[in-house]
């Protein structure tokens, strides 16, 4: 089965999860919109599959083709691809569980997305900037121990469920690096309260065909047009944060 | 098998498509806060379930339990329950539709909380509420005709999946109530353009199983502490939505 991946070409965002799943799995795939026009790619085709005719059309991309199946949503297409290439934990129970951490991942992705963006998607950041500093300040010192403290207490093995790395590892590698750019003194702080997150960052930066793809030009470095962006103005080192936790 | 939901008592929330679902099913379940706290219900009960030492701990209420099984993610719990309690949709086709577009709604759902929380969950309304006013516009401009237009799209028979309701007809059930509490204007003048959902709506209210469960004291009102919350200033009647939807 080679898989066909639709999203944005200039950001990694959303798809890079899936890209990191089928790259670590050494799964046969297109990231459709990265192939010449002359082959059917750029952005032009993720604008053709989010108005396709047949069946349900996507809301948004992420989009994965599987032959004549299509989905969309990370999470899901997640959820549903991990089985099939081989980055699924083991058990059923185990599987449900990834699904409900990976929901949790969007759930802190998108609340990442609105730091830049509290207002309006539609709207450009400088439009919406003093409202994002004051957004990125819950973010940084009351979302972020949240969620990263509870990503690291799932955290059981050296990865996640064990001595066997899954797509939900992958997406934590992605989380912290993406993270690690758009806030790095807010992550500096946070550190040293994270040391199975941080080990298991750098364990899957290693894994050999994880290595080979991030020195690639198939790997979309982080910018100023994706989820995780570095406004130097939303960034700090996190001393409000301890005051609130200890409260 | 005799469910266990543990969601906050003095909102529907999160916690309210999954109750639709088990009402509409007549499934068996205890709504496990709103037991007498002698009876280990009340609000510590949901407290408790977070803080559970083994297994996955959730991240946020709604939680489901079934025997041995924690689930959290309403989303997540919904796909794992309806095929159980027949509430999802026939073929496997269609449960991975009915996934892709519960993701949506739950996405949607996101987004109309944070009109009344643009900058942080962790302050009052009165707190942000310059902030709300800007992006409830963009909600009630931008967003609410792109999601309710697409989920519009969705509908193929008089339920979504056709001639027989699933827990997806449910939640858009509560997402049309809980838009109609909260933007009544607005949603005034979508009204024209959602045929489908509007007697979808309608369909659904009547449900024998459901009607009972509507009438009943087990149903929570919209209220000022859920994610539908009425607050007059952030509502309008869409006039500058038609320009923007036809520019």
């Amino acid at each position: 089965m080679r898989y066909r991946l639709y999203y944005w070409s200039a950001i990694p965002g959303r798809g890079e999860p899936i890209r990191l799943a089928l790259e670590d799995a050494g799964a046969p795939y297109d990231d459709v919109a990265r192939l010449p026009a002359s082959q059917g790619g750029g952005d032009a085709a993720v604008a053709r599959v989010l108005t396709a005719k047949n069946g349900l059309r996507p809301f948004a991309p992420p989009v994965l083709e599987a032959g004549s199946l299509r989905l969309a949503q990370a999470a899901h297409i997640l959820h549903w691809l991990a089985p099939r290439i081989g980055r699924a934990p083991a058990g059923e129970r185990a599987r449900l569980a990834a699904h409900q951490i990976q929901l949790t991942i969007t759930d802190l992705w998108a609340e990442v997305h609105d730091t830049h963006h509290p207002i309006a998607v539609g709207l450009y950041y400088e439009d919406q900037k003093a409202e994002a500093k004051r957004r990125a300040q819950h973010l940084r010192d009351e979302r972020l121990p949240k969620f990263l403290g509870w990503f690291e207490h799932a955290v059981k093995g050296p990865y996640v469920f064990g001595r066997t790395a899954s797509y939900v590892d992958l997406s934590l590698f992605q989380t912290i690096a993406g993270l690690r750019y758009a806030f790095p003194r807010a992550m500096n702080a946070l550190a040293r309260t994270l040391p199975k997150l941080e080990a298991l960052h750098d364990r899957v930066r290693e894994r050999p065909r994880l290595a080979a793809y991030l020195a690639s030009d198939r790997r979309l470095a982080f910018n100023q047009d994706g989820i995780f962006r570095h406004y130097d103005e939303l960034d700090a080192p996190l001393a409000r944060s301890r005051r609130s936790r200890s409260s």
